[in-house]
């Protein structure tokens, strides 16, 4: 799993964004943040692309786990309760469906007292490439 | 769990397509439907609109199950592999994130051989009157 | 666009549910359905899984209309208003963004009355195969 | 629609990601956002997350151009064509449909070459309080 460790460091918005992947296994992984002021909307929880944007980690580590290209190319996502400042967000999930081009993921995201937030679905596109042959051509 | 049974004999649509709910549980369903010709596209595969229909009988079983009206408000589906006639499909599903008005759903399609043919997101809103209000209001 | 119509009139559950394909052109479709009994659901209203299979027709017609095979990966829809037994149901929708493999479409589903009652997004794939390949690999 | 101006001024995540509001008028809103290194994921094109919050930004205001408050509940994206670093992403939409609490919005993402990258779905729940109030209660 060291190429994946490697491909995410290499994710810049999902750096600027604060998003720590912690784990990742064959069709699974999790991923936390830390809310901060920057991660808010005009209503003061935390805006609707801080959410997506970690479930996609996720959904991204989870279906590159086996070290092949998966790209994004459908997903969804249901807002049930809304994030806090100060609090930690989990968003963890595994593969549902797979051929031998396309995945499905579920992944859920947490707070820190456990409660639900959120649920996205993600669907990928398996590539013919490996992450190695990405990183080597587009150094940094 | 009685009204729901009751609930879903009252769905003629899903028994137009031939559904059989086989169990409900608090905020989990499931269902199955045998595979005849008339489920079947132009392309002699099972129809995306069936499949969408299985599961979205699980996730208005699902989230009906405590005797309360709900409602589906969005729902997405991704297809991974062909249904095909002759075979018996399962769809089955749980709630995964809920708060006091609406409540996401995610359920999973497989077929008799155990391969999963379809990834389901529902997100419905819970109103304030109960099935045997609703059954009372509009007898068959 | 002949092969279009021969192709949907081939589309059993389309049949099945009733549902008329009104014209078809270049990513572009739309269809009708006049709302019957069997299409209610337990609630009395048109069952999410009568108005998601009309807005899927739209999609695939819209998105099969050069006569190459697309088939369906993804799709996602919102439910704004009831339908209703004894009014007619229109769904019409276009392509809004393509690559060489993937395109993406908007329905709309509007009632007699003009009311907007659902929004429907489909996401297709398109395969190298012609649809008159697939009518006389699998002939009635 | 200064109210709304000011509003998405106070929203700190998408000043983080640099999206810029070009106009809002009632159900309709567009945005526009510059491409730079920090926007990119490991693959080296525009991140997900980046695109889906560009989209989210107009569903918002869009959603929220009558001066009440409405919350996002839902969303989903179809990711067509990738966004390069060094252009300028266009996000525009409009409400397709609306009761009086839900309301459905399609939003298309175009870069300055005018290619479709992407097709966003998004579902709004309006609440019974005036962005004044909001901003009234939450200063900055």
């Amino acid at each position: 799993m060291d190429v994946i460790k490697e491909f995410f460091k290499r994710d810049r918005f999902s750096n600027l964004v604060g998003i720590e992947l912690l784990e990742v296994k064959q069709g699974y992984a999790c991923a936390k943040l830390k809310i901060e002021p920057h991660h808010l909307n005009g209503f003061r929880v935390v805006q609707g692309g801080v959410l997506f944007t970690l479930a996609d980690v996720v959904c991204a580590a989870a279906s590159n786990s086996e070290g092949e290209l998966a790209v994004s190319i459908s997903a969804s996502i249901h807002y049930i309760k809304s994030g806090r400042e100060g609090t930690t967000l989990f968003a963890e999930g595994k593969r549902t469906c797979a051929n031998t081009k396309l995945s499905s993921y579920d992944i859920v995201i947490s707070n820190d007292n456990d409660e639900k937030l959120a649920s996205f679905q993600g669907l990928v596109y398996h590539k013919k490439t490996t992450l190695e042959e990405v990183i080597r051509l587009h150094p940094d």
